[in-house]
């Protein structure tokens, strides 16, 4: 299929909260208590937030800026490509880059929204995280219709709390909460305990899909601290075979035969060889650890419940089949630096040259579609959808490379280790 | 290929250590203070040396009996097939399988032999280290020559003594010595130190392969404390990425370029994803984190490098290709749980239907032969060699499965978590 004749939907892509974001939605009572953007004698701009301090980290925001920019460093709003958190402008920059829909994650409250958690006054975290979905789901997406998968944050610290707010989401048309790949190695019970039900029952009643994302589970794929940050970048995606280990024997699946799981930006060129090694596993150890998925094999467990994605995954593409096309979306993942906005439906339309029509729409918007119960043609005609189509109605706004690097930084790069990264993240 | 015309060398099997081991190498004066075996009051057989007990895990010796079998607890030499410990056995086993060759690595020291690292007497780890190395070169491997691809184990706690112990050991024809995944994670300096320096160069002199093997990290791919075991099962081999991430991204493969490392037990299927995930890094990142493999991709690099290794995996069957096919080997893995034997040729043979004969010779028997400089036809010849003449020379030798169960354990298996795990590894 040419470029111009896709229809692209985005499982994973990324916000860049803007400072205005709690204005219309905190109850007046914790007005000024509500998180809040602090410009930093540094010139960075950060959020504060009873104490805690987060920056916007400069690698989460790099999109349409020259790889020689990229870097780790906390940065400000006037450092980013306005479209990382300007609603009008990240609706340019899709139209631009011939995206017709986007599920965008959270980025300062952490992808399981687990800052809220650490806060002590739980009735300030719960506003604070209220606040927060609303102003996703009407400012954020309500800006666009048809343009959005909306997404809640959880409520990570209270299964219950967590399935009153998947369902009060569910009335406003949400179906995708981010969740945690651990909420072990996050302090709270494991998948293995029985605390989650409340708010597994909560998603397969309103058809809400569990998105974890890469990184959620507050461990880095780190092996050293000296080691290169390319070590950490390369690992992090397969490391949520992890969480897809853990949760395909656990008993999340098997007493809540209806739940879907999303393993966000986790790629699917490994998942084959995953499949195979779970039916392995089952084979020679069933007898004796007893796992029993009532005679199915593992891996035909893992497509009733898993979608995966990919940016552009050459090995997935060719192993499409063995994966598994109906558990096969597409990802952008602006503004990160994975990205390959605003060419990335060439960079698809390369890599899946030989895959039949049908099959590519799967991936590229069916599969999304269903998977997170979205229609945008509920509000945007099929003919204006296309990769072409949007571009045309963008024509004029500028999607070329250029910096946005006001000089603050020196960016050699040279031996950026984790040691530095860690620094950087907690400054 | 019919399974019977295939020559097998297994780049990743394991010894149990007999009792007796120590007997004819350990230096008169420490005599008294060697290794020993004791047999515990609840029935295990259990290594002693310097207050440490460490018990012979009994899924680490399970070849040829029962899956219902199966099972973690400590066990004793009667409970398992001889062909764990025996080296006339495990002849006998390896014929009776079709095994022409075999590399062992190590039981109860650990896959690095970290448990000589934790004597404080260093004179005393070093004559105990050096016994093993010449037990396992002139008592294991010189009692079939030909047979056994002899590997050492390495001097973890000194980069000096490790390079003058292989130095030693090459004169005596070895070519492999196991090391750790990561010897930041066992508190020794990373990869990314020049500490091992001295190592590097003694094994790019002596053209010794650095065999890593998984769960060799001390780090096990542990979800949760009350995930099941089969998570660990299933994530233990993608594990070994890390350390295939951690090396090809540092310092030592680019300061030692004719350095060979194989990945033991880690699969291959996987390997095309991590290929292209490699590239993809270097090509987003390397502006500015300063990666540079003199213009090559860090894939070429890593078939430079890297012998890969499978049990059986059909996905890397099908993506040989794409893996190198001079970069995978076959493993057997007994007497461990993952093991076919005495099936093996026979599984293989399945999985490898459509491989024409020159490409299945590479991953059977060529690459083994040619990575780890071993040639046994030097001493079996070659039509004494194949998978069915081997099994002709075992006619009588009992390889059925059946029980070594004495009767100690109930083998409910239900239910086994990594705590329960974690506390017989330290019964």
């Amino acid at each position: 299929m040419r470029a111009e004749d896709m229809i692209m939907i985005s499982v994973d892509d990324h916000l860049v909260e803007p400072p205005t974001m709690f204005d219309s939605h905190i109850p007046e009572r914790f007005r000024d208590r509500a998180p809040r953007i602090v410009r930093q004698d540094d010139g960075a701009d950060v959020w504060t937030f009873e104490g805690a301090v987060i920056p916007n980290i400069g690698l989460n925001a790099v999109a349409g800026r020259p790889k020689e920019e990229y870097g780790i460093e906390p940065t400000a709003f006037d450092e980013m490509r306005p479209g990382c958190w300007d609603i009008n402008e990240r609706v340019n920059d899709m139209n631009g880059g011939g995206l017709l829909a986007s599920m965008c994650f959270p980025s300062f409250p952490g992808f399981s929204a687990r800052l809220f958690a650490t806060c002590a006054d739980r009735d300030l975290a719960l506003a604070v995280l209220r606040a927060y979905n609303d102003w996703h789901v009407d400012e954020w997406c309500g800006a666009a219709p048809g343009r959005f998968i909306p997404m809640g944050i959880p409520v990570i610290w209270d299964a219950e709390l967590a399935a009153d707010e998947v369902r009060r989401l569910s009335a406003k048309g949400v179906h995708s909460l981010t969740f945690t790949e651990n909420p072990s190695t996050l302090g709270f019970p494991s998948f293995h305990s029985d605390y989650w039900d409340p708010l597994w029952r909560a998603l397969v009643e309103t058809d809400t899909v569990m998105s974890i994302h890469l990184g959620s589970s507050g461990k880095l794929a780190v092996t050293a601290p000296d080691a290169p940050i390319d070590v950490m970048i390369t690992l992090q995606p397969m490391n949520i075979c992890q969480a897809a280990a853990d949760l395909i024997w656990s008993r999340v699946i098997k007493e809540f035969p209806t739940i879907k799981i999303a393993l966000s930006e986790g790629g699917t060129g490994w998942i084959p060889y995953f499949l195979d090694r779970l039916d392995r596993t089952y084979d020679m150890h069933h007898l004796w650890t007893g796992q029993d998925f009532g005679g199915k094999f593992p891996s035909e467990v893992f497509r009733e419940h898993f979608l995966t994605c990919f940016i552009a995954d050459p090995v997935g593409i060719q192993l499409r089949h063995d994966i598994g096309l109906d558990n096969i979306a597409w990802e952008c993942d602006y503004p990160h630096s994975d990205s390959s906005w605003p060419t990335a439906p060439e960079e698809l339309a390369l890599v899946a040259a030989e895959v039949p029509d049908d099959e590519l729409n799967k991936i590229t918007h069916e599969n999304a579609m269903r998977w997170f119960s979205f229609d945008p043609f509920a509000h945007v005609a099929k003919a204006d959808a296309t990769v072409g189509a949007l571009r045309a109605q963008a024509a004029g706004h500028d999607v070329s490379i250029h910096s946005f690097d006001h000089g603050r930084f020196e960016r050699s790069g040279q031996g950026v280790d984790l040691a530095t990264i860690a620094r950087a993240a907690t400054a």
